[in-house]
């Protein structure tokens, strides 16, 4: 039955709630993103997900068996099944997501949050297959990261492990919204890299196009286009941006001792841009044991799929093996 | 057999090497230090240790039982049983220091590096009993750390995970002798505080004691003695090295989110002169979700045994149960 049977991959975010059905293959047999409307309370979202998963389900075989569900979402907790403050979410402080899902689906269901999740999709589909230690870093609005120790993934005491983006760069440095100040996700992070553009700005005399454009209105993607047109403080800004990357690179591989960083999210597609400073710092920093040995690699899953494939990976890497016949 | 089964446990240093046979419950029933003799190669030390290990069993009861051998020493490999550049030791590039005693006692052994048998120990037998997540960090003449992770040692891609002491506190920092800036134990160590009372020397203008000592004579019992009389010197070292120890703790606890960190060593003896500043800056650098669940605890084991004990804990570990009749 290994090839009809599927889990329901679940990404939840704070403007899009994407879902799909994977098998353990990793290819993805139907899947469907709606609108999250955050306003809502949870018990809506989850009514509407399920009905929406229902009616996908007709559209692909019948002899297709849901064996579990596996949901991503920010601040998700595998041991706890919660979600406490999403962020962009209107659900209260606490929210027992694990249990809404299973009020509708009676099903085996597993909870994590994004990055985690993301880890799993690289580790079960994308460019950790293969690997055994490795940190999946997600580089969006914020700076996520999952991380894969022994084939599996390292949750630690309270199942918060991997808050890479909340590791100081500067202890007296730019506000986060955490509260702290210098997070490493202020500086490395689509919102972190516009911030180093107006620094810049503030700092430099050099002629720049990104002058002209008001704080609010700057977007990774726009300065990605200017450095791609020789932009200096553009090409500065990637620049820093993947050196202080690289620093706290350096730092996560002397504690875990991963075989690579595996980049996915939209900053990451900037590519060597970002990635070839963030690889020179590293091994600037890198202990000698450490040097030559640790690659920085792009994702391989595809880009739409990739938050409902690493929801699905959650639940197959749970709930798989004792389910196959 | 429990109570007569007993590992031998062997911790090798620059100076002195100690070993002794320790009871799966933590028991040493005897033990011994001799001369490391770094100069030597590493064969006669294997053959030194190997005969005093015998004529020490005489010593206790017939009845005991050698079941393992656990080694501890510096740079050592779990996974390839090497040592590769031991510092202070005169035994070239590598050793395989596992096969050397396996000539002398056909006996199963296992190596890791010092911190990791320290996390070991801690676990078994000290303040780690009943954690699942904790760090262990040695300060002495360096800073080393040992991670455990749902109970286990965290070895990572190649062995070398938990090396804190080589992550950056300042890119272009002071000259660490691995070769790098900036590393954390060139400012947390014995050391590291040594060079700190230099630094401020030369910044403050303030009377010390601490002004009439030579920089090679200066200890860091010297300074905690200074700081227990007032000096402001010294005191004020112990409230920067503290601080610079916290904020990469928090660091840490983002990572393998842990129950705990566990200090050791010459340094940890300063106690809440050195831990009260570590807490406070590692607190304010915690994510929200992290602050307040992350201890920072003294070392229970007795000082001279640790490391026998650490050695001892880590055969008992790997080869302890499936010896048990």
């Amino acid at each position: 039955m290994a090839n009809s049977a599927v889990m329901l991959g679940i990404d939840i975010g704070g403007t899009t709630t994407s879902f799909g059905f994977v098998r353990q293959d990793g290819t993805c047999l139907a899947h469907k993103t709606i609108a999250t409307q955050g306003t809502d309370p949870a018990e809506r979202l989850v009514a509407r997900v399920t009905g929406e998963a229902r009616q996908l389900q007709q559209t692909i075989s019948p002899q297709v068996t849901l064996l579990g569900i596996g949901i991503g979402a920010p601040n998700g907790n595998y041991y706890t099944g919660l979600i406490t403050d999403p962020p962009n979410l209107a659900w209260g402080p606490v929210v027992n997501l694990k249990v809404l899902f299973q009020n509708h689906l009676a099903l085996p269901t597993v909870l994590t949050n994004d990055a985690n999740a993301a880890a799993l999709g690289e580790l079960l589909y994308g460019a950790g297959k293969g690997l055994r230690h490795f940190i999946a870093i997600t580089l969006g609005t914020g700076l996520g990261s999952g991380i894969i120790v022994n084939g599996a993934l390292l949750y630690g005491a309270d199942g918060f492990a991997g808050e890479l983006g909340h590791t100081v760069v500067d202890p007296a440095g730019r506000q986060c919204s955490c509260g702290k100040r210098g997070c490493l996700e202020t500086y490395v992070s689509a919102h972190g890299l516009c911030r180093t553009v107006y620094a810049l700005l503030a700092d430099r005399t050099a002629a720049s196009g990104l002058r002209t454009v008001p704080y609010q209105q700057l977007t990774a993607r726009a300065v990605h286009e200017a450095a791609l047109a020789g932009d200096p403080i553009a090409r500065e800004a990637f620049y820093l941006t993947g050196k202080t990357l690289g620093v706290k690179l350096a730092d996560a591989a002397a504690i875990t001792n991963p075989e690579a960083f595996i980049v996915s999210g939209g900053l990451a597609a900037a590519g060597d841009l970002l990635l070839d400073p963030a690889r020179q710092a590293m091994e600037e920093n890198l202990l000698g044991i450490f040097r030559g040995k640790v690659n920085i690699l792009q994702s391989l899953l595809p880009r739409g799929l990739s938050a409902i494939l690493g929801a699905a990976a959650l639940a197959w890497s749970e709930h798989g093996t004792c389910r196959q016949a």
